[in-house]
């Protein structure tokens, strides 16, 4: 009965086993202090009692998160030297409270402002399966975490992708919820609208037991109804979101609709392009998220412009010139726009479509920055849809041949549906993994 | 057994006996429609039926709430030429369900964008007491249209003062409710932030019978408390919303602090300035309403500029040149200190101050654009602090003398203690009636 404590010494070995890697995956690892909280969960255990499904589970958190007594840095250089965070985080007070092991921080793109994971100030997690390849981000350090086998759960925040593009390039599973789902409270922000916080893990059931704990579910709340694939209606939104895709990607797509279909799902293409398309359409002056970001960064910008990732800073400053009006209209737009996506989603149960449209490239070949920014915008144009639609949504891997580089595949549920597309997932992964 | 009907005819008899200054008061008459309604409303009465409080009450709305088959005008020129609303808006369908007699649609400010209560299209409603003075805005019709007997309760909008404003310079009583509270479908909107729907009436408990129809309430939701002055925690914030007051104003606010006092409400002067102050200090570059309103005109100015009142146009046009990082910082702010009011209210039942600091000029005294300007700001100032904060507020006259210009008292209310500022109200009136 030393499950947890087995767990964590071998976790801790995986970071251990190469150092100079691992100190790009996580800005810092807790060892004593998870030892102790390991033991504790198996001293509990051991009488019998257990604090839920991640009483002992070794789950770390991605640095924009506050752990009392460490910096939080978000990525950035510019916060090294501000002062310790006074308190946990509300989502680490719940991941403590419900006997989570929180092994470390884990290292993301600065400000979690790009999709692609390079860091230019600790370092860029190269990825799980060739780590000469991007990790994809922001949350780069929890995808490769978990795909290492460095932790069983990461918790990650997702903007415009960053729970499900690792998830994605990494081959794990990842979900972002309903941004209202999960307290936001002690996350350094990047937008105030679309901050979500998920998990990302090796399965679903991972993910929504972490999701349970994140949102502070009862226990019946967090009972999972059980789904099937058969009768399920997936709506596959072809067009824009199927453009300039990798052949491998493809492929691994009609596979798995092959698969599904097989199973009973009834699978329906559908031309959304409207709603698809409305996102890019009506923020073709500026982003929501760049003016909120330049809202968040008025305090450092232009006075500390010289501490930023350039990469990161000219998409801020991209913010800094959009007008009160455009953003006041962008909002009132989408508010129209979500009621129509809802309607469309009245007799369906799923959307799917490719997370990402290509498998992860080499981090050498992303360092023009012509390069990065063209890789950037289409690595969040797919995740980024559902984002703005604040659907519930998770990034399942493809099968895949072994050694190949994963694929993943993106089932957005109805609004506020969380542990709707949670079950519906569960079903889903059984036949994708079949 | 007809009370409605013989309501409705005294209503209508003094619409008939001025019709020119009338036709500045409303902008549409329904009388054909409200003889039909009052008529079905005693039919009712005698089979002894009720839809409840309002089954029968003679109820105007702002011509900025859509009703079918009519041009929603907004007070101003531009949408003349608009297409007739397809439907009632919401609130105005939860009127007609509770039995309510809708005689007719009153003037207002343009885009209710000015507390003053001037319409260069539509005509100046005079104050009721004194036809060459104002009548407040930006419910200037609502206002009048009540204190002369014209109808029993009127409907209007309240983003900085539009309900309480009116109320107070024609004697009778306003309440702004919580912006959540009510149902702004089928609106003109001016700020998506702050424009909330309340009533004004002769007195609180017309103005909740009001609310509990306006907030779609149950007969067990509606029933108010009894509350007792006697103990009652009464905060007065002295300092910025004092300043250049009226004597006549201060000498019944005080007399109205003694009133209550002699009654044992428990009256303590507190220095609020910072949360006073707050909303100006933030909002220097430009405010939330005006950026919000420039974007709701984006599709008319400056096409269409020469159709605008040029007052009001001036007030939007300065919205156009707030960026949107200020913005997003603005409503960052503005929730930080909904928290910090909250905790400064947590041992106090009320806060008191004057609705406006002077009474109602004469209209001619406002024609320079300056004097106009310097008198929309002080009038504004004092309610709109209250918007910010979006706290249930009502304005109740205070005592004067025969043929003395009303003063108005503003009290607001715990967040989102609707029900109860209006069950406190009912207590405070009748000490400051008595």
């Amino acid at each position: 009965m030393s499950r947890s404590v087995q767990r964590l010494e071998q976790c801790l070995a995986r970071i251990h086993a190469d150092a100079a890697r691992s100190a790009a995956i996580f800005t810092h690892v807790f060892e004593a202090a998870a030892c102790e909280d390991a033991a504790a969960a198996d001293a509990r255990a051991a009488r019998g009692q257990s604090l839920g499904p991640l009483d002992g589970c070794i789950v770390s958190v991605k640095d924009l998160f506050d752990v009392a007594g460490v910096v939080t840095t978000a990525g950035s250089k510019l916060l090294q030297t501000a002062q310790p965070a006074a308190q946990d985080a509300t989502i680490v007070q719940h991941l403590r409270a419900a006997g989570a092991v929180v092994i470390g921080k884990t290292n993301m793109t600065e400000f979690a402002f790009s999709g692609i994971g390079i860091n230019p100030h600790y370092g860029t997690p190269g990825n799980a399966l060739d780590a000469s390849r991007i990790p994809g981000g922001s949350s780069s350090g929890a995808g490769v975490a978990v795909a290492l086998g460095m932790c069983d759960i990461a918790i990650g925040s997702d903007t415009g992708g960053s729970v499900r593009i690792p998830s994605a390039l990494n081959g794990i599973t990842g979900f972002k919820p309903s941004v209202s789902r999960v307290s936001r409270q002690g996350a350094f922000p990047l937008s105030f609208t679309l901050d979500s916080v998920g998990p990302l893990a090796k399965n679903v059931a991972d993910c929504a037991a972490a999701d349970a704990v994140l949102a502070g579910l009862t226990r019946e709340q967090a009972a999972l109804p059980a789904r099937s694939v058969k009768g399920l209606r997936i709506a596959v939104p072809r067009g824009l979101l199927f453009t300039e895709m990798e052949t491998a990607v493809a492929q691994a797509f009609e596979a798995a609709v092959q698969r599904l279909q097989a199973q009973g799902a009834v699978i329906e293409d559908v031309q959304w392009e409207d709603l698809v398309g409305a996102p890019f359409a009506l923020q073709q002056k500026g982003t929501l998220i760049a003016a909120e970001a330049a809202a968040i960064h008025q305090p450092y910008l232009p006075a500390r412009a010289q501490e930023y990732d350039p990469l990161v800073r000219s998409r801020i400053e991209r913010g800094q010139s959009l007008d009160a009006a455009t953003y006041v209209h962008i909002q009132q737009q989408r508010s129209q726009l979500h009621a129509q996506w809802d309607a469309r989603m009245a007799n369906v149960d799923v959307v799917m479509a490719p997370t990402v449209v290509f498998t992860a490239p080499t981090i050498a070949s992303l360092d023009a920055q012509e390069a990065f920014m063209k890789a950037n915008a289409l690595i969040l144009r797919n995740t980024s849809v559902f984002n703005f639609y604040d659907v519930p949504t998770l990034s399942i891997p493809a099968a895949q041949a072994a050694g190949a580089l994963p694929v993943g595949l993106m089932f957005a549920g109805q609004r506020l549906a969380d542990r709707h597309i949670l079950a519906i997932g569960h079903a889903l992964e059984a036949v994708l993994r079949a």
